[in-house]
């Protein structure tokens, strides 16, 4: 089915003389998780990972993916005649080398303008300049040939409520225009659909997890634009939305708009997030500002409000949480279970919660060995039953109207050995470091990480990815620009001084191929301490409130501050959730929230 | 005095039509420490802190310094007529910025282009082109009125031994010249004191402290030139420059040579080393790679005879510490002793170790209060005399011909309070925090830091300096690019990757104004530890060795890994250095080293 579909992608390359068509994983807003309308990159090569690009040519056909699919990529491109391209493996040629290398001068590249960043389509031309290579980038090849096509999504918007936002649209876009003027900009192009979200305080339903809505914002220093499916915006979002005066327009009308910008307009975008047609369509001539979004500066330090609904919604996370480690710990090895039904069951505890939209990612449940595939992601077919024995990891998350929740928890079945007990606690101890610590405003996550890894180093493991993230307010469960990692990685942009009001993962973990994977993960908001004659003294407050399964625990490797942590925060969990449970899961709280 | 020396000053520069002339604190190589013939800052401006810009104009007078030296600037000013401008204070304008806004349109700036960088004197030229401003840069004027002038140093300079450096002349040569390619070099300008001493393996006492030859190098891809006092040179260090076929050229001939350098050359330099007039005089056209010095990124890795050397060299400094501290505690309160006599007691015992050349730096003996100003410098009218009670902080190293050291320790003389017993468990709870550190090749200082730092945040408090510098062997005590830091400072150039064989100190501290300073310094040499499928692991060897004072360390704020940390590294001195003490003086170690 792969080989046909390359294969009917192929003519109609012919017939255009295109040599090489690009396929990224992208919508047309750079989102990280993208629409069933956009799934044009699994459509032709079968692969669904949500990182991976194809490049189809005459005579090749590549997916290029990093270390995260590996090998799951392997086995879905597995008879489709497309070579796999592990991204940041030596001697791994580039996108754009590979181009270079098997693109004849003066052929013809294509791609669909729309879901490649303005940065990456110049880094194409840039690379195949010397061979005068022409870039056509208007075409929606797969179009053509994906007969049942999905629609792209009509599900309705909806008004955030100033009572979960905490300051209107209005205030907002003052704002961005002071942001603007600052900068010297005429006008702002918002592509980031959580940016736009921000913004207007509103929320869609067009991208799963992602509580976002498919539109294009332009701000300038007088009018708002607002590019998106009318059809979409209830009675009520339209008189919010015109307060502020905002110009509805229909969505796919940014391209023609965009060229019709006048030549004394200075645009601030940010180019890593603006399309490159859209880059392309500005009049030649237009001085461009590239920099991050305003609001991507502003929505990452949440408001009072905000951070009063976001503890809200911990609460309930927590309960839906606590109840279901109760029936998970009570019932397994009685009734039959898996990975997915426990996720259905999860699901449901949080369903029963007040204000619950959706899950905020897909949530990975592994068991055993599953839980060392750091992205799995348990299919009816891979799912393992559980039994009284080893671990299950469990990381999921839910969007409230009040808030987005992301936790991870380790579940002990039943037996595990004393190496299990050992990493189990070290993870702990390393996610207790971090939520401790005391530092001097200024502190970036670089600084920090030390404190969460070092217990996992010591024992001569890593967990090979970022201790953290920033998270949105109902919105994206990944948010930049904060996050604890240390070493800096400038395209991820995730290295901010972590500045009070901020929201972070802290999520270390160690992963055993073919063993066991654990991750325990709580969210932190960055908060003031002491001010001092040095400094402003920060410090962080966990947000998250769920029992870490004491079964793995061994005290013993724990420091007695340490252990005056964990008891204060299982308190603290046993205060805030037992008023919501029955007298059995209270007393079974109790004592898993019991002193060590 | 200093007014009629400005007077003095001003009347050549009316001769000369010179509005503004500029005297820093360098010599001819921006250096650290400068030779007595360089004191011109000092001799203009009566202020004697390491680091000061002295500006005179026709009607202004100003001294430009950084923190350390507010108070002591405040004082040594006094009367002078010269004004301080405080660095890095609100409000308070930069050197550039005061010239720019006082110097009239086409008016002349003059300084020696010889102790300005070429970086600054470029920085000036920009910040004044708009006033058309003519920069004189061969001007000395100083010179015309210093009649009792020091004259530039004479001192012999010595070989050292391939026993000590572990790496000959002409294999350094080679690597360095292997850069050069690498870079599309084809002659390199070493102005940097201390890299041209690790290349030939010459050391000088041409600057107190620092032992460097005051000399330039230049490396072709065929020929090395030394620019130096001949006379300074022995028959066998002659000898050793000859199997290089090393021309020796006279100092000062290095600006003619530089003006006659064939402008198809590329020429590799550090802007931030090389002053101003080198620079310029390098003729137009010719193509300049602006690079740190190979030198400068080999000489930070230690070999493996240096570091066995600095392991003994350690062993002796200790000894002379731990007899000092036996010294010291038994006789404070029964014979007379000050902050100026101690230090020369513990120069005595440094002197009786072999080998033992100068100190490696001005102590810093702090009693008290004294303590807690980071850079104090005791004279015989500030000195405190010394009893029975409170803190000396004492902060020394000795320059050994198998190595360079730098140590601080604390003494408690008698009753402490909780108090600065609480700060000296925090201070030795950071040093062995980032002791003990195990982290994955890569990390920079900025990723440690917050392990010796963090115990001391906890408590509000911050010592505001980085926790640590590389340092030289046989050479500098401070020197780049390694170093521990939280926040990243460019121009200081220490946050390199932490490599193997790089040695750093460990220096984390507590000062309270006006009642205390604490703080305890070992060096460390980065390791490698396990090499893992996640990546080389690394870790600290502490070469430092001398007994960390028990009477100031409340054990029961300490964590159990660090008690034990501490009664390792205490059981070690005691293995290492008690071999060399007398019968009591072992006794009283073996009491000062127990376990706590």
């Amino acid at each position: 089915m792969i080989k046909s579909r390359i294969e009917q992608l192929r003519e109609i390359m012919d017939e255009k003389d295109i040599y090489a068509y690009i396929i990224p994983s992208s919508d047309f807003h750079q989102s990280e998780y993208v629409g069933e309308y956009f799934k044009v990159r699994e459509y032709i090569s079968g692969f669904t990972g949500s990182a991976g690009t194809v490049i189809i040519t005459k005579n090749e056909a590549g997916l290029w993916t990093d270390g995260r699919y590996f090998l799951q990529a392997e086995a879905e491109l597995d008879g489709s005649g497309i070579e796999l391209f592990k991204c940041g493996m030596p001697n791994v040629l580039e996108i754009d080398e590979f181009l270079e290398k098997v693109m004849p001068e003066n052929s013809t590249l294509a791609f669909d303008g729309r879901v490649i960043s303005s940065l990456e389509g110049e880094k194409f031309a840039e690379k195949l300049k010397e061979k005068n290579i022409k870039i056509l980038y208007n075409e929606d090849l797969i179009d053509n040939i994906w007969n049942e096509r999905p629609p792209m999504s009509k599900e309705k918007a909806f008004l955030l409520d100033i009572k979960y936002a905490g300051e209107d649209f209005k205030s907002k876009l003052n704002r961005v225009r002071k942001s603007m003027e600052e900068k010297g900009a005429t006008m702002h192009i918002i592509s980031a659909l959580d940016d736009i979200a921000w913004l207007f305080n509103i929320r869609g339903r067009d991208i799963k997890y992602n509580p976002v809505l498919i539109s294009y914002a332009v701000v300038t220093l007088k009018d708002v634009y607002l590019f998106v499916d009318e059809e979409k915006l209830s009675a009520n979002i339209k008189e919010e939305l015109n307060k502020c005066n905002t110009i509805i327009k229909p969505y796919f009308d940014i391209y023609e708009f965009i060229k019709s910008i006048d030549r004394k307009d200075v645009i601030l975008l940010d180019k890593s997030k603006t399309n490159f047609t859209i880059y392309n369509n500005i009049p030649s001539g237009v001085k461009k500002i590239n920099g991050f979004n305003p609001c991507m500066l502003f929505k990452c330090i949440k408001n009072e409000v905000e951070l009063d609904n976001i503890r809200k919604s911990h609460i309930k996370d927590g309960v839906a949480m606590t109840k279901f480690m109760y029936w998970l710990k009570n019932n397994v090895g009685k009734i039959p279970m898996d990975e997915v039904s426990v996720d259905d069951k999860l699901l449901k505890f949080r369903q029963e919660q007040e204000g619950f939209i959706e899950p905020s990612f897909n949530t990975i449940a592994g068991y055993k060995d599953h839980g060392a595939i750091i992205h799995y992601s348990a299919t009816k077919e891979s799912a393992y039953e559980l039994n009284k024995e080893g671990l299950l990891l469990v990381d999921s998350g839910g969007q409230y109207y009040d808030g987005t929740t992301d936790i991870t928890r380790v579940y002990v079945l039943g037996e595990i050995d004393e190496i299990q007990r050992t990493h189990f606690t070290a993870v702990t101890r390393g996610m207790i470091n971090l939520s401790m610590a005391k530092f001097m405003y200024g502190c970036r996550g670089y600084n920090l990480d030390i404190l969460a890894r070092g217990p996992i180093w010591e024992l001569g493991l890593d967990y090979r990815t970022g201790t953290g993230h920033g998270i949105g307010f109902v919105l994206n469960v990944h948010e930049a620009p904060n996050g604890f990692r240390w070493k800096v990685v400038p395209e991820r942009n995730d290295s901010c001084i972590l500045e009070a009001g901020m929201v972070t993962t802290n999520e270390p973990g160690i992963y055993i191929d073919g063993s066991h994977g654990i991750r325990i993960e709580n969210e932190l908001i960055t908060v003031k301490g002491k001010e001092t004659e040095y400094g402003q003294l920060m410090e962080f407050e966990t947000v998250t409130l769920a029992p870490i399964d004491l079964d793995g625990i061994n005290p013993n490797l724990m420091t007695k501050s340490e252990r005056e942590y964990l008891n204060n925060y299982h308190k603290k969990v046993y205060d805030n959730i037992s008023p919501f449970l029955n007298e059995e899961e209270k007393q079974w709280l109790e004592k898993y929230t019991r002193a060590i």
